[in-house]
């Protein structure tokens, strides 16, 4: 990667993690550039739209790679129940990892920004319709009728967003392993037409 | 209401105003003084804690408005699917009321804070419980087996919470909708034990 890549790539990371942290609203664009040991200047060089198209790209990076992780998780499980049981388990290994800091790298900015960062909203639309996308497409594939794959792939990501939500407070997987139960409940009538 | 305790009354619900609007670190205690109206020295007076005490009123505050709603719902409700339905159009005119800026008042300070603010993640988890507790309670008053109905609960409430941020993101009630349609369809199979 040349060096200018490089730098725009570590100031994604950096906004990413700090997005994650402490908050959209709370990161300043300084605290960016000092912790990925970014120049002054680089902001605007790689980012003319500022700190908003900073964290459009982080988002847009952060929702490809969860996109990547579950596409290789749907592609690799043997049937619906084992490719639920991988999903829980991945989003527990994150939970995990980060002693319950991170879950979704998106919801925070999603729930913090609002109507007059339609830039950024959009980002975090575009990285959940993608993730929605390869979930209504694999339901498909499971048997599950157009319409109803559609709803429960809405749903299914919801229960996830959610289960991550209150196993962070709880410090706690049950919410997660819950959302798996009943999920497979779901896709187990919805594939039976049920 | 005595003065003092207007006084804070309106600080707990800028407060909460402002953590919900920008998130909990974006807001600095100086603002929540200044759009409350409230008088310098009425935050250590009020709230010896500081920022985290005033933190964590508001979450308290405001999870104890949403659970009286909730309870509200479920007690008038003919039946199950209504009491689903009613509690996903109570959501959906919180998001309409508020140009899809207000989903869970609780979600976005959930999101951002961590292990370096216990007393505002308690508040967070107790609030959430709250609600957990009168959704189990509901749902083995409806014939849902004890074990089956702590998890549902956990699932429900996941869905929502859920719901609620894609519904923002989207600008769309869509993703409630649908919870509401497979909530229906799992309560429905655990009133069977199926």
């Amino acid at each position: 990667m040349r060096k200018g890549a490089r730098t725009k790539q570590q100031m994604i990371d950096t906004a990413m993690g700090l997005f994650q942290k402490q908050g959209y609203r709370a990161t300043g664009v300084n605290q960016v550039l000092a912790e990925s040991g970014a120049p002054r200047g680089s902001l605007y060089f790689h980012f003319p739209g500022g700190k908003r198209q900073l964290a459009a790209e982080s988002v847009a990076g952060a929702g490809e790679h969860v996109r990547e992780q579950i596409q290789m998780i749907l592609d690799r499980s043997a049937d619906p129940d084992a490719a639920i049981a991988e999903v829980v388990e991945f989003f527990c290994a994150v939970l995990e990892g980060s002693d319950f800091q991170s879950g979704c790298p998106i919801a925070t900015v999603a729930l913090e920004i609002g109507a007059g960062e339609p830039d950024v909203q959009q980002a975090c639309g575009a990285a959940y319709e993608s993730w929605l996308q390869i979930l209504r497409l694999r339901l498909i594939g499971w048997g599950v009728e157009r319409d109803r794959a559609a709803e429960l792939a809405t749903v299914a990501l919801s229960m996830i967003e959610g289960a991550l939500l209150l196993a962070r407070v709880q410090r706690d997987f049950g919410a997660l392993r819950a959302a798996g139960n009943q999920l497979a409940l779901l896709l187990g009538a919805a594939r039976a037409g049920a």
